[in-house]
């Protein structure tokens, strides 16, 4: 089974690797991370830096497509014609097409999510509804083969249901139980819907300065 | 405030990424991901690929050290001199000194967490004695200013923590809201003394397999 990542520079690292890791310990998987051309892909703090294999010349099919979010350089991808084929063109060989965080703004731009419900991360969520998908503000959102999920860290969660669908449940609670996700956040501050107004506007000004970061 | 993040072939990827996910969106922090020698380090999947861009040599001093674990290849870490040495000198100058999953052995290896408590991944705690630690089978461990962490993921729950002394609790929250860190795993397979045997049988399977690839 092979499972596509696309990668691209201002990558938000976790949601790539997040789910990278679920799937990774799933037995038969091979993940392939594809960027436009291969080398050097700067991450979205451009404190890391990931080494690209496969340009999307080489990478024409895939069983899984997943394709993570940014902090900003997701517009970048969004206007990019060529990725933006090259995405409609595997998801054509796909069982399952996948997003994580902005990663579903770019998926939407290519027309796939039209008048499907999708997420998004919590800040620009509402733009998928310009692309012509259904903003739904939920973690995990499943339309027939399309699944988005939310913020960066969803993507683990999300991973998990793929891992379900593609493997069966004991190999995704194996996976699980290999990567110890037994996850014990100390604050309950992670949701939108409920996390303090407070600390709502402190992750806003945040989220600012990420994006104005400028990346390659 | 300068944060190292020590990578090497056949690291896993999420030890390092979940926690750096977390605190590169504090403010004034940077993160810089240190390797024995600059270039390539492929990760124990060898299905991805990080580029080095600090050696040993130019960084002497840190706010915060981390060591990520790996499949197999902390083994190697943990017999090689120049790095245990690295490690404790970056150690003299830290305010914390952190570990995830098998990072913890390495970091035993040099002996700086010698009559300390300190958690590691549920398959191989209990090698922690052997190198004078005292295992103990809990997700975080906090011992002065060392913090241990277990298995892979368990590293994004120990960040906070970490967010919230570095940076008190209200940068902590907005970094938790910022990557959306609201976990809603859909099982409850994630905790080794919880899991169902069957399916730890099935994860020790997995985890060997890892262990079977050959890291440069």
């Amino acid at each position: 089974m092979e499972i596509a990542i696309y990668i691209y520079n201002g990558v938000t690292m976790l949601d790539a690797i997040g789910p990278y890791e679920i799937l990774r310990n799933l037995k038969g998987v091979n993940i392939k991370f594809v960027a436009k051309e291969k080398g050097e892909i700067i991450a979205d703090s451009q404190m890391v830096h990931l080494n690209a294999k496969y340009d999307i010349e080489e990478v024409n099919k895939a069983d899984v497509l997943l394709i993570p979010g940014s902090s900003i350089s997701f517009i970048k991808e969004m206007k990019d014609e060529k990725v933006l084929q090259w995405i409609r063109d595997i998801d054509a060989t796909t069982q399952k097409t996948v997003s994580v965080c902005t990663g579903s703004l770019i998926l939407a731009a290519t027309g796939l999510l039209k008048d499907k419900k999708a997420t998004s991360h919590w800040k620009p969520i509402n733009l998928l509804a310009e692309l012509g998908a259904l903003p739904t503000r939920e973690r995990i959102v499943e339309e027939g083969k399309y699944i988005t999920s939310a913020g960066v860290s969803s993507g683990i969660d999300m991973a998990l249901l793929l891992a379900k669908q593609l493997k069966g449940e004991k190999d995704a609670k194996a996976a699980q139980l290999v990567v110890e996700y037994d996850p014990k956040p100390m604050f309950n501050s992670g949701n939108y819907l409920s996390a303090e107004p407070e600390i709502i506007q402190y992750a806003k000004k945040q989220l600012e300065r990420n994006a104005r970061i400028i990346i390659p």
